[in-house]
């Protein structure tokens, strides 16, 4: 998939880095220690790791700033190699836009307006009074419902379905079967125990640089707006309430869930499985452990865990102690029979000492 | 989307609801306190947020009956605001089905029994010996299999999969992405710890008035059916087993699950994420707590909670007490002190008694 | 759906059972105990359940070993007549694959190499390059990506996705809705706490035999292999994580979920709504408890429950002591009480014995 080779120096400085070795190396290619060919350029994220380098057949390295010279490598010092590796790979693999049209074979509805310069593969659905933006895929299978609107640069996968009203920004990836606009959950009771659904009449707003995973569903709004704001990665099988507010940067893990109208702050976390109460805030920053369930407004920076989650440290804590809960109580036991045997004894005494 | 006005007299009756103002003032939709405009009915759920009432542009309000007469404010008076205020937002939204008939690009089997008053979007593909009644909507890229039956009004939205000889009831709502009759997961292992594959050639049936969410999947019986009951609601990414069967009016809210052959009772609620173990009954009106994992029979009316989930109350003080397990062990640490103090003490009292 | 009778000699064959009764008798099919109509064989899982084989309609039963002859009633005896009973009822429904060709809706891109023998349905979407093997079944709304290797006899059911790259073995039934190779969940964060993208340039690789469940994500690896091996079971809504290896013969249980780059030996059993950590080895046969959280290596044989996951019994343990906590912190609270009474006493006891 690699295209072209870059040189070493614009390399650099496309990350902010300090060259040391050749700046007119040519490399082709970026991949891990043990599977960089030769002429390719790879990356070692911390010291402890410096014999894998040693045996790599990479020709250069991002190394951190803590790597002394090698004699005869060519290694480039960044403050982060991983996030130097991540934009020195998406370098080489970036290619311009194949704008191949829409197939004969997509589905379109009436008075869209759909950029010249985009891919709407075969047997996609477009509705009606959809708008397109350039440099937009669309792979087979979505299907857009009527008065939808995407930026740029935006790639929709196989069998995602955007519904409605929905609005997508700029370089967002909608990954195959993810659900976005799809009726909140939401019922009143009758006195039969009868529910009566309450319309579901909001949208669903993604913001730029929004990543949404495989079979993940986001719910529209009852009334306004469900937002998944700027930069915000969202892994599969997410489950995204109705109005729920998503901070930009957040990070949500695979399978997490959060309730209705729940808000989120910027860099927000949720590991794996974590669910969210409904109508509640974390605050920005806040992290939750995978497998967590919190109940509660969370302030700024909160670390979290447990169910219900509390602080990370405590619940740590209580963790170990739960699985020694049958010496707890067996030492309780041991305290019992001890007392009993002393209030005996005492017993004695003091009748002794009656007498 | 509001279509046309209606005499609030008539919302009224529609809600059952006491009328006091002009009974001939007309609305023209349905909105939140802060979000509706001028000649719109509004809803307040309790008598405490009644100041927001009274910045409301609204119309007129549905209130609790304990709401006393406010001056020049036309209002109807319920039990449940809430509920009146669904019946009559899905009253002004009802519009009359417009059926667009089967699309020339829906893919259609031999020998259906599709009512001509339909609509069948473009990329919907249905099987052979399909019953489809009047006025149910197909969307795009729906998959219907051999042998399915459909009734009245009911919706299927993109991309969802009815598979082979499900039943599927009148006026059911089917979201996006959501997967009716895969197999059920069942197997039988060999000596050698491979895996042989149970056919599971059982149906699954959906009763009236279900909603089933965005990619939820219900799997087909092994032999029998897997029964969804009337008026069941159930949230996005539901995993529902073989021979379940779930009772009327029960809901499942996002992510819980149902191990294969467990019954529910009707109006039994699973919140977000609960599991349920197979081969059990949860009782009428059951209520199981978010994140819990049910693993024993449970008789009508019980709340539950935990994992494994016991009451609730029971489970809100001990997880109470979990937190405070480091003070609980300190605070037995401290016994063992003083009574082994204690101990030394005596010990010495009785050597001194014993001189 | 059952084609023909086959004769009762021949099954306990297939099984390598004990026939006792005609060897000449000829069963039409396979049904549960309560359901087999005459001329069907039936199994009997345990001695206990004996009354049922006697009120059952059915010409022949599968038992167990210990079953004594019963007069008059046909019998196999097996070791495991759970594991006979699915190998004769597959027996029963096999039927010989029917090639229907190539649908002239579906759509296959350049220079794939499909066997004559397969049946892709309507509106399925096939890539370029992509290599389908004989007696395969595509069913109708699955997109195919480029570059695809997909082995003989293998199912792709209604609306799955397999993205580029992806190779599936033979015998594989990958059921609707379910996604093979969308992109991991992988970035670096910056300064300013925007998350850069790292290319996800790997493929996912599933050997034969394996059972992919509905709805279910399995991520394409960052760098070289996700890797589903031989034989393993996979439910609905499981995730599966970047660089996964799942070894031979495991089952993953609904809506269980593996974070990226942890490896699973043979006949692991992940319950349902298990999470795994990522980075960690589980070892062969290892049994995880529905709804756990595993977070550290686990040696062979190892079986764990709880969050996080420790040895189930102790867990168990833990659990019925967690329902007590708080008549445990009463009996601290008593002993408290009585060691203060004590203390005091014994204060005045020795006051005393000071005067």
């Amino acid at each position: 998939m690699n295209i072209q080779a870059m040189k070493i120096e614009e390399l650099a400085r496309l990350v902010g880095g300090t060259l040391s070795g050749d700046p007119g190396l040519m490399v082709s290619g970026f991949a891990p220690l043990e599977a960089a060919g030769p002429g390719e350029i790879s990356f070692l994220v911390n010291k402890a790791k410096i014999d894998a380098l040693k045996t790599s057949r990479a020709a250069a390295f991002l190394v951190p700033m803590n790597i002394g010279d090698l004699p005869g490598v060519t290694v480039i010092r960044v403050r982060d190699p991983n996030l130097a590796g991540a934009i020195i790979h998406s370098a080489f693999l970036a290619t311009p836009f194949r704008a191949d049209g829409i197939h004969p074979r997509a589905h379109v509805g009436r008075d869209c307006l759909i950029d010249a310069e985009v891919s709407i593969a075969p047997l996609a659905v477009i509705g009606d009074r959809v708008g397109i933006g350039p440099r937009v895929r669309i792979e087979a299978g979505v299907v857009i419902g009527d008065d939808v609107e995407i930026g740029e640069e935006t790639i929709i996968k196989a069998n995602a379905v955007i519904s409605s009203g929905s609005l997508v920004g700029s370089r967002v990836i909608i990954h195959p079967g993810a659900v976005v606009g799809s009726d909140g959950f939401g019922f009143a009771t009758d006195e039969r125990g009868c529910h009566v659904k309450r319309p579901q009449v909001g949208i669903v707003r993604i913001d730029d640089d929004v990543e949404i995973g495989a079979n993940t569903c986001i719910d529209r709004a009852a009334y306004g707006v469900t937002r998944i704001k700027s930069g915000v990665k969202i892994d599969n099988l997410v489950q995204i309430g109705h109005n729920v507010v998503v901070g930009d940067n957040s990070i949500l893990v695979a399978q997490a869930g959060i309730a209705g109208s729940t808000t989120l702050g910027r860099n927000v976390v949720l590991g794996g499985k974590a669910g969210v109460k409904g109508h509640i805030h974390l605050d920005d920053r806040v992290m939750v452990a995978g497998g967590s369930g919190v109940h509660d407004n969370q302030p700024a920076g909160a670390v979290i865990g447990g169910y219900p989650a509390i602080p990370i440290r405590k619940w740590t804590k209580s963790a170990a102690l739960f699985v020694k809960l049958p010496e707890i109580c067996a030492e309780i036991k041991e305290l019992k029979k001890d007392l009993a045997q002393l209030l005996g004894r005492n017993k004695e005494d003091s009748e002794g000492g009656g007498r």
